[in-house]
């Protein structure tokens, strides 16, 4: 992710310096053209650390014990941790704005990175009570020289609207792709592109999600209870047809019907609007 | 379904003849060059019943009474409804080979149809313990002729694997959209690739999948409840990490990548073969 900020940020004619706990990875980036893997001489005017969630209140305080930046911000999945954090930790909580771009892949590290990653994207920041008018204006301009759609919500808000829409269908892809593991010989026969497209995210790296799921679980809780909830109801209702006759019992069928209705409401819900997408 | 194998049977010169409950939905495939809307005057090589699972039974028992082919297959998603109401309804089973060509849509109905659709499509054909020579080749050349690749199992084999391939990651795409239906404004801001792959499929007919699930209802069960399993033990595990320090569960966050990684190898495994799909 690092990498790709870097990448879009130099083709808007920004300087940009790289830095990472592995000087190879730093030069990596360089040689793909991400910036200079070198430490500026004097504060620049933003610092972006990509880091997992719970790093970045570690190193946001040791980048502003430096004063590497006048402005700092992040592109953690989840907010609410790292705001706590810094909040905590940081010597100067006004200097961060928390930030989000939602537009993760399933590779990582910087050969993953692509210059065109955030055109048309959201790039949520999540300000603070702390934040000051010069961090939110740096990382805003920031989204806006990668082509992002800059939104603003609390980290609160932010955790809980992710939750919901990353992190549990996340989830839920692993939980179908466990099972396909553990299908007889002949199932990648049966394989179509329905179950290609469910599964497909659960391919990302699990060190990673677990990092993820840890910061966010208490809005990962929530989703999960109802998830747990339905497919407790809808288990039950479809025990209820395996042992009975094609149209013997019509509460079990609505329970099924209800499900899939409100997941198809759901669905169109999730196509991006004004296209036809099917 | 029906008018993209007319399509296709077409396009390799074969005769085809069209019939449907209502006749304007037959005109239309026959506009559509899937063929001639019209009944034939001697029996035809093969007859494709393109109806629900529940339906198969009593409408090759009709179309055997009336002498209408020397074969008979289908294409529902279920192979083992339709097979046990076939041996106890049809007055010749030998002459019928259970069919499902994987190569589903979430449109149905002759505008949705494409003769390409089964190109390098599985089409599994399930020969019953009854099935006759002639019936089996008369299908395999069908599938053929579409450009399937044909694929001999039997019916119980056949549930259990679109139960795992196809029944349930439907179903958790319904469960994961249905929690989105329920997200406040600013969900669809937040919504992402990732997510829109997980729940397209759940915009599927809710009353189509409510007869797939009813018909295979006992393999889905076995899925479902392994399913069901993993996710309350995920949900055990996160519920602990909402309560606990960043780094004080280490057996909760042990399920957690536990999960995530046996999605990780579920979801290489439902990749294409020789495709370095990302």
């Amino acid at each position: 992710m690092g990498t790709s900020v870097g990448l879009a940020a130099r083709r808007a004619g920004v300087t940009v310096f790289l830095a990472d706990r592995d000087d190879a990875t730093a030069r990596v980036a360089a040689s793909l053209g991400a910036g200079l893997a070198e430490t500026p001489r004097h504060p620049v005017d933003l610092a972006l650390v990509a880091v997992p969630p719970a790093q970045v209140g570690p190193v946001l305080r040791d980048a502003q014990e430096r004063r590497s930046a006048r402005s700092y911000t992040d592109v953690a999945g989840v907010k609410g941790e790292p705001e706590r954090d810094v909040l905590r930790l940081a010597p100067d909580p006004a200097a961060y704005v928390g930030g989000h771009p939602m537009a993760g892949r399933e590779r990582s590290g910087p050969l993953a990175a692509t210059a065109d990653l955030f055109i048309g994207k959201t790039w949520v920041l999540t300000p603070s009570e702390r934040t000051g008018a010069v961090a939110l204006e740096s990382a805003t301009a920031l989204a806006e020289i990668c082509g992002a759609v800059p939104v603003l919500l609390d980290s609160r808000a932010h955790d809980a609207l992710v939750a919901l829409t990353s992190h549990v269908p996340h989830l839920m892809a692993s939980l179908t792709a466990a099972r396909l593991r553990e299908g007889p010989a002949g199932t990648e026969t049966l394989v179509g592109q329905g179950v290609r497209d469910v599964t497909r995210i659960a391919a990302g790296d699990p060190a990673l999600w677990t990092d993820i799921v840890r910061a966010n679980a208490p809005a990962v809780v929530a989703v999960l209870r109802d998830v747990c909830g339905d497919l407790t109801r809808l288990l039950a209702a479809v025990e209820v047809l395996a042992g009975s006759t094609p149209d013997s019992d019509s509460e079990a069928l609505h329970t099924v019907t209800d499900l899939l209705e409100r997941g198809a409401i759901g669905a169109v819900r999730t196509r991006p609007p004004d296209t036809g997408e099917r």
